[in-house]
């Protein structure tokens, strides 16, 4: 195959129309696929299908002293605790339990942030004339919503293959007006990196001028390799101490592509002092999160080993749809030279970016032949994306059969919309 | 046993000398009781124990089509949405199930009135110069938190024997700085009062200068008799939509008295406006709560008829433990005149006035005698009880005969303090 950009009009003309056919022939077939988000498929919840009888009497509900059952223990069960300082390689006390959803800690510590400020804030955000965010982008954009919410004016940089754009980061958090940013620090969504330990240290090292910066650090894919074995990440919050930030940084984890996604437990991890600032702030909040839920993770999930172990059988499922998805982009779109995408070995998307001003129009397609995709412009700040290229896909939820056919579809709009750019149609 | 107030000094002074020989007795148990919160007791748990088998299997999670393992269905699962439909009286699409906590429920409304304001507001409440809120009391100090942690001026209305004085209300919300009031109108917190028919139809027919007043019905204890059978009680939705006020309120309810206080469900019931409102809010919160919890809940519940037979149970455990608190009271306080106090049918407290001036004190003595109760003002609005004399007893966590011993120190406290009073001392 030829390049588009090394064809004749004539010959983009009759690629167009070959192209064309073919899209007519998957609308026909009045196809309903999904690879909107990072949803797990059937057979992965049924993994962890152990889970639903880890917890069968009252005597089950013990975790020492505590009844699970009961009120109380608002930061959540010690067991639970010592569980997600073994993943995410922190200790106990730097821990605090929530709910099913890690957004929901996190849309509660921004909200915190507004209407009583963190812990060293001079006062609550919502005071400010100005406060501005950092959203490293393509990334993710139920963050990016959150910081939009209450305000904030969102700011994009730019990702690197190493993550972030540190000279920018470092620039940008001189102003003090910048109070914070989103971060997927293992297997980014959607570009899949893991940033590199230059990184991770300069994220350490920032002196913000906002002396209530925040760096949130959402560790969501912490142990979701597909591709290889775990790999072993610096802990952000002791990296932070060591460089006299400890409170700089605030973590978070979910159970929710390790277990269930609609009934996992979740972990905001912190230094000792955000934790005790947190656990005041969360007590007006509510009285304790569902600590059932979290002994029965424990019981069923044991320690990070065990964890990994599980982990394993994701893999199994996953690895052959990114494989896939690679598989057919090389084969279809890599020859023609319309697009580039990035090929992760954990997280739960691949990022393309297609040829500039066509995304938009490729999910348009798409969505007429019955594929439903992340919307164009998700992965940037406001929903915009300024170039109109970024796409996000999703296959985790798809079977590999249904998957391969709504690339098929997805390949032939990423052809339709180059075409149609280049002929001007 | 002569009243108090009708004996000679020198007769005061012997019962003064008699409590504190029986105070010291009690204190050299070494006793550690706690009658502080709405805890329910082990056995109480244990009632509910068919819940944590009540889903096994990945067939189990299914709802319909939908898989309750997964991610979506924001508002809840159509099962628990009709579940709670049934128990309140009102419809399914007026249904928004929460996680584990209503007070999360509430705190959410609370925070999103303040940071976006609700769906008739001109403005989110942080900019309003003055926000008030109505507080019947005593109330529920969770409750008060809440308004007081966002800043709102709290108003007490005093509470009478139908519910909240009405008169009182009705002029308050003239003010259209009052955006709101806290109530617990069945089995009110502490007071044990069922809202009159009377009551309910003023609340409904209730028209506040502020556009966007919201009432907080918090129908905790909505099938919580102990004693005698269940209650019926109007359906506060429709009553405001008949008086066209239909997003004048929000209730709120949850299971944790029903199955575990630490891992129930939730649940906000509102006019559908309200509903489609808070579901675009809490769009940003979260993904969706717990849905195998409402599952579980639902499939072990099954229905209001089935959830009243389960109630009788904890009846059965209650029902003596309110009776032996009005028995040792009826006994030791009733003839002294030193306190007055409820005797509810249903719910978790008993409320009861001490000798005006020694609230404070009885509690000191019983902290100091290893009885742990809720701290005096709880009740009232800032923490602060002008009359110094309301006290909240919570009966339901202690095994009889601890509850005996415990109730036994405390009306020891109570003759102390009064003797104390009565004798300048």
């Amino acid at each position: 195959m030829i390049p588009y950009t090394n064809r004749t009009r004539q010959e983009l003309e009759q690629a167009y129309e070959a192209e064309l056919i073919a899209y007519k022939a998957y609308q026909s077939k009045g196809l309903k696929l999904d690879m909107a988000r990072g949803k797990p498929s059937k057979i992965q919840l049924d993994v962890a299908e152990g889970i639903l009888t880890a917890i069968q009497s009252a005597e089950d509900c013990m975790d020492g002293n505590i009844d699970a059952r009961n009120y109380g223990e608002l930061q959540g069960l010690p067991c639970a605790r010592k569980y997600w300082a073994d993943v995410l390689g922190c200790k106990p006390e730097q821990t605090f339990i929530g709910g099913n959803a890690s957004l929901n800690l996190m849309f509660d510590v921004i909200s915190h942030a507004y209407t009583h400020g963190l812990l060293h804030s001079s006062q609550p955000w919502c005071r400010e004339e100005t406060v501005k965010f950092l959203c490293p982008s393509p990334g993710y954009d139920r963050h990016f919503r959150i910081t939009e919410f209450f305000g904030a004016e969102l700011i994009t940089v730019p990702m690197t293959a190493s993550g972030p754009d540190m000279d920018m980061v470092e620039e940008l958090v001189k102003d003090p007006a910048v109070k914070g940013i989103w971060c997927v620090p293992k297997y980014s969504n959607p570009d899949g990196i893991i940033y590199s330990d230059e990184t991770v240290a300069r994220f350490a090292a920032l002196k913000p001028a906002a002396p209530d910066f925040v760096i949130m650090w959402d560790n969501a894919y912490c142990v979701h390799e597909f591709e290889g074995e775990f790999v072993p990440f610096p802990d952000i919050i002791s990296a932070c101490a060591e460089q006299g930030s400890a409170d700089m940084v605030v973590e978070f984890a979910s159970t929710s592509k390790i277990t269930l996604a609609g009934g996992g437990i979740s972990v905001l991890a912190a230094s000792e002092a955000n934790i005790a600032y947190f656990t005041k702030l969360f007590g007006v909040n509510t009285i304790s999160f569902d600590k059932i839920n979290q002994l029965r993770h424990v019981r069923f999930l044991k320690d990070k080993k065990n964890t990994l172990k599980l982990m394993k059988e994701h893999a199994k499922i996953m690895a052959p749809k990114f494989a896939a998805v690679a598989d057919i982009l090389d084969k279809e779109i890599a020859p023609l030279q319309i697009a580039a995408w990035n090929r992760p070995k954990g997280g739960y998307f691949v990022s393309l970016n297609a040829m500039e001003g066509t995304a938009t129009r490729i999910l348009e397609l798409c969505k007429q032949a019955g594929v439903t995709m992340t919307p164009a412009g998700a992965t940037f700040p406001y929903g915009k994306d300024p170039k109109d290229s970024n796409i996000r896909i999703a296959p985790s939820l798809p079977p590999v059969a249904e998957l391969e056919e709504a690339m098929g579809v997805f390949c032939t709009c990423v052809k339709l919309a180059a075409l149609e750019k280049l002929l001007n149609k």
